[in-house]
Formats: C-alpha cells, structure tokens, sequence
C-alpha cells in the first residue's frame, strides 16, 4: 500500500514529494485512496469540498470515529508528512479486522484537500469549508502562482467548485476524529517513546517587517552617511533568535525581499518575514513584541523606519481533555505533548471531538526530502491508532 | 543645453533616469550631443565602439587634451552622474572662446558608451573595447536581461557591431583625459570645496557568501536542533559593517537569494554578496578576510557551511602624478582625494594620461533620483574645467 504511494509526484532532482491541491500528482494520489477504499469493500464517497470519505457501516448512523491526514505536499517536502496518517488509517482498519473487532459505531477513513496550502497560499482548505472557516466566496478568490483560481483548478481536475461551502450536517455524524502524523520535532526521539497524543497546537502568526532606508552607492557612500536598511534587518534576525530563545518560544526568519537588491547598491527596503510560535498567547505576544522593539532601536541607529504588519494569526487550539484522556487510557505511557504546526485536526477541533496521534521522528525534520520515521515505529503507530479505534468504536 | 537633455529618459513615476545603451533614450542622448558638437561648428564623429567625439582643432594633429564622460544611467539613476561631466565639457569649450584663448593642441570633448552597465551588466564597455580591456568575442557574448545581445542592440540602433575593438591609434592621438564629475560622497561638502581632484580610485570588488544549512519547519523544529544559515548572515552581515569601520574601508550586503524563501521554511541556503573597497589593496583583503573569518566562526556555531567565491576584483587605479599636479597648480587650492566608484577614466588611466575633476554633491547621494548638485558648484566645476584645458592646450 505505502509502495504504491511513494512515487506519485516525487521530483527526480530533489527527491521530495510536489503534490499540489488539483494537479496530476494530486489526482494520482486521489485515485489510489479510491481504490484502497474500494479493495476493503469499503462505502467510498467525495464530500462537496472534495475531501474523500472512506466508510465501514453506514454514516447516516452517527456518532462515527474517524480517522485520516492528507495526501498533499509542500514543495519538495518529505513522504511521511500526510500520507502517513492515511496509509496507518488503512493499516489501522486491516488491523481491526485481524483481530475480529466488532465495531459498534462506524468507522471512517478520510483524506482531506489542499492541507498544505502549497498552492494557494492558504492551508487547510478542505477543512476549513467543511468547518465554515473559510467561506467558498473567500475560497473562490484564491489563486496560485500562475493566475489559476481555485475554481478553475478544481473544474479542471473534474470537481464542482460551485458545490463547495459549509458541511454542517457531514461533521455532526462524526462522534470523534483522531488524526495520526509524523511528528515534526524530536520530542518523542528525546523522551524514547514511539507514540505520542497532542495535547494543543500553539498559537502561531506571521509579521512582516518593512525597513526603509535610503538607496545610495555602495562604492562611495561613507558608512557614517547611511540609511542602510540590512543592518537593521540582520540585527532583527539575531534578537528574533535570542528573544525566543530566552523566553522558550520559536521565532524565524525564511523569507525575504530586498530593493533595489543590487550587489553595489545600499538598499532602499528590505522586507523580513517573522514566523513566530509559543506555548501561550502571552508568551508569543511578549516575544514578537520584544523583537519589535529591538527593531526599532536598531532602526533608529541606523537611520531607518520600521514598519510591523500582522499579515496572519492562528490562535491555540487545546484539543479536548475528554478524548485526549481517553486515547491516553488506552496507550498507556504515550506521552502528551504540543506541536507548533497547524493541521486539519486543528480546524475540526472547534467543530467536533478531535485528538491527534504522533508518531516518532528520528531527526525532527519535516517539510524536507529528509523528513523520515522508522518502519518500527510507523508500525507502533498503526497498533496504537487500531487500538484507539477499537477502544472508541468496538465498545 | 542642460535644460534640453534634462526630460531625455526620465521615469514619470520614480523621477529617476533609465537611460541604458543602445535603447531609444539613449539615441535621445546620441542626437543631443551631436547636436551640440555641430551647433558649436565642432568635427563630429563616432569611432568604431560607438564613442562619441566633438573636435576642435585636427585630431590627426596628435597630443590632444580631451574631456567628456558619460550620457548613459544606471536604473532610476540620477540627473549628475555623467551627463555634468558631457555638458560641463561643452560650456568649458564656449568658456575657453569667450575668453578668447587659442589652443595650441586640438581638444575634444567625448561620450563613452555603456558606462553604467546598467542593461548589460559590464561597466565601461565602449571605454574597455577602445583599451583593449574587453575583446570584441567577450562584448558579443553581452547579454541583456530580455536576452537581446550587445551586437543585437547595437545593430537595432544603427551601428556595426563587427567594426568594435581596440582602438590603439584613436587613443595615441590623445596627451591628456580629463574626466569631470559630480562626486559620490560628501569629501568636499565636508572639507568645503566646490572642486577637488581624483588621486585614485580604490581598489573594489564582489565577494559570494554561500551559507549552507538545513531547510526544515519553522513551526516545529527546536532552536537547538536548528541549522539556520539566516542567522549566519545576519553576523556577516553586521560583522561586516563593523570590520570596515576600523579599517576605515567600505563593506555592504546589498543583494541576498535565499532557499526556499518560504514564511514557515528555515532556510537551506542564503546567498549573500558582499561589495567591499579600500584605498589599498593591503586593507582591502584584510577586511574581507576578517569578514569571512567572523563568517566561518559563526557558521560553526549555527551548523551552517560557508563558502566565499571572489566574483570579481579592480586593483587600484592611482591617476598620474604628473597631470594630478598640473592640475592641482592649475586650480590652487582644490583638495586631491580618492573615489571608491570605477570611471571610462580609470580605465583609460592604462593608456593615455588620465586625471579626474569632482563636483560637490551637498548629500553624497548618487545612482538615485535624488542626487543632487548646487547651480553654483556646477558653474565652478565649468570654470575648473576650463582653467584646466586652458593651461594644458593653450600654452
């Protein structure tokens, strides 16, 4: 199942994985989520969003327990981030099965769309309609890279964008969804557990940072006339560091753009993006603060304006203690930790009873051809998730 | 004069000059001067690498002393940078009739084409091809950034592209070269001069810094288990400003490309380029090898691998002493000080005697629209300039 998987939209030159929302490489991984659905004898359906449903009874029944990821990807990202949720949903059910489980509630398998956001800028998208927290005018609006709206790509890859939109009724059947993932940290490897459960996703936002300073020549500008606005940037990038650091936080700067950007030429602007992370609003407040004001005080040495922007924010979601304490009953010793990374369990969590399973990450890295987890424990991860399964939906 | 050339290649939104070689702006300039070269009844011609040239007196006469500059801009450029150095040359010929002087050598005054580079990212070019510093196989490899080459271009502005080369006999007629220009620093606005005198230009160069780390999730990846080659540029970056600071030198990041450039993606690679000059070859290399130093030793510290790749390098250009100190006892008490910006004049430095004339800049600001020089200083760099050809031509 998971070999049939591993080559679809793999790059030959990098060696990661580019499965965008509604490309070829997206249908090819859909395809192959219908056909496990169909080789169990499983009912299949598409859901008005375009996430796919895999069920064991009927879902009309209510109260199901489902379980599932995503199969997308980001750009050159690992094989493991998405598809190993739904590959161990599978597993999960074949498991069940071995051992005779009679499950009283039905079960699901599901695969939702365009979780990365790798083409459009937003993740979750699948979601999020689902949810209601991204309304299908605000979804229609979105475009990739090559002008290409979300309606015109799902039209192309034989979906009705016009059908797209809230699905209240869909997520009231479901009684618990329970979202398996690699981990993407190495809490797990430190502590030496193979399984972990989420106990919240911090809150997390995006700030861009605009430092204006004055372009001159490079060559015969003396340093004590310039306004040069990378200064203040780079001194940003090392307070971003160590204000996270001091206060157990995360806080990065990946991206950047820079004018004029000639090689003999002071720039005018330099734009920063700050991704910061906490365990806490207040935390991550107090950190993004404190980074502002060292901007700011560098700023004014160095003769250049700084402007701050929240372009986007996400607040904590503390998944339910209820669920959360029963999966903990049922594995036993896995730990309970936090992960800073958005996922679709997130966004059900304000909607329906969610909890997230990790599973262990030999080197904490992700987003990455690099990304890996060993076979041992994507195995411990199949038993622990058939495991919660049964626990909710056999008893 | 100044006037009619004021509104040729004027960007209406930024104000700022775009005139690049062989485009309609620049033919714009090519009319004016040729307009002016025969409005004064002066021999007009063009030579074989599109120089233009405006005799008074008989080129063939040899020992000429010549003066001029350049029409042409770098992006959103300034209005000084090259076309004060053309219109001061024509107002200091009508200076030297109003006095009445009688040149005993001929005189010219000249436009070098593709000074700025600006189209085809070589400075110098019709300069270089007359010195024999550029092969004419090298100029027709010249690409601009829509992939027309340099022989294209020349051809769609009506010139020959298979005449240009060195141009050793044109040259040996020259006895002097004296190139005037607004200054691109505030030497003068400090030390109070209206006029000074190049003694050199600095020996300057492009250095590459490639900082290697490891892409990987900004949401989820410990700081501790980070290799994040932002923050080691960042350290260059601030280091390198601190570096020429004590060595009195001049050192700048203007230009960066980073790997993925993603908001939630630590970097894998930031490229960073690194501008820096000295007034000697001894203290350059110091700086950039202290910089790299400081690089290596943070690097270490991120995990990040550096490598420096020197791009390109011109050694010092030290202007004869003999003309510096005609003109510096033609001018009495004009101040001899050094440029960290290249000149045609710097490159013809090697061939013919060269000496260059500066104009106070009251902000030091050039390359951008608003550099800026006082009518008066302007008028006193006119009033040098002919004090200059007249000791030199007329006795």
């Amino acid at each position: 199942m998971w070999r049939e998987l591993l080559p679809v939209g793999r790059h030959a030159g990098t060696g990661g994985y580019r499965r965008y929302a509604w490309t070829a490489a997206d249908a090819e991984c859909r395809d192959w989520f219908r056909d496990q659905a169909r080789a169990r004898g499983l009912g299949y359906e598409v859901d008005r969003n375009g996430n796919q449903w895999a069920w064991l009874g009927d879902p009309a029944a209510g109260d199901a327990v489902v379980t599932g990821s995503h199969l997308d990807s980001v750009p050159d990202g690992g094989a493991f981030d998405g598809p190993l949720g739904v590959v161990s949903s599978f597993a999960a059910l074949d498991e069940l099965r071995a051992r005779g489980a009679r499950p009283a509630r039905p079960l699901a398998v599901v695969n939702f769309g365009d979780e990365e956001g790798a083409r459009f800028g937003l993740a979750c998208v699948g979601s999020r309609l689902a949810a209601g927290q991204l309304t299908p005018e605000a979804a229609h609006r979105l475009k990739d890279a090559d002008g290409v709206t979300l309606p015109q790509a799902m039209e192309r890859a034989g979906y009705d964008p016009g059908a797209i939109g809230p699905d209240p009724e869909r997520l009231a059947r479901i009684g618990a969804f329970v979202e398996l993932h690699v981990e993407q940290g190495r809490a797990l490897d430190l502590s030496g557990h193979r399984v972990g459960i989420a106990s919240a996703i911090w809150p997390h936002g995006r700030w861009r940072f605009d430092f204006r300073g004055e372009a001159n020549h490079a060559g015969t500008t003396r340093l004590e006339d310039r306004r040069d606005p990378m200064l203040t940037y780079a001194e940003t990038v090392l307070a971003a560091r160590k204000k996270a650091r001091l206060a157990g936080a995360l806080a990065t700067f990946g991206k950047v753009a820079v004018e004029p950007n000639g090689v003999n030429a002071i720039p005018s602007l330099v734009r920063g993006w700050l991704d910061s992370r906490a365990a806490d609003q207040e935390t991550l407040d107090a950190v993004v603060a404190e980074i502002e004001r060292s901007a700011r005080r560098r700023g004014e040495r160095d003769g250049v304006a700084v402007d701050v922007v929240r372009e986007s924010f996400t607040p904590v979601v503390e998944f339910g203690h209820a669920l959360r304490d029963r999966l903990a009953a049922l594995l036993g010793d896995a730990p309970v930790l936090p992960t800073g990374a958005g996922h679709d369990a997130g966004i059900l969590s304000g909607s329906v009873p969610t909890a997230m399973l990790f599973v262990r990450n030999p080197t904490g890295v992700s987003h990455s051809p690099a990304e890996t987890a060993a076979e041992d424990d994507c195995l411990a991860g199949v038993t622990a998730l058939a495991d919660v399964l049964e626990g909710l939906a056999c008893s």
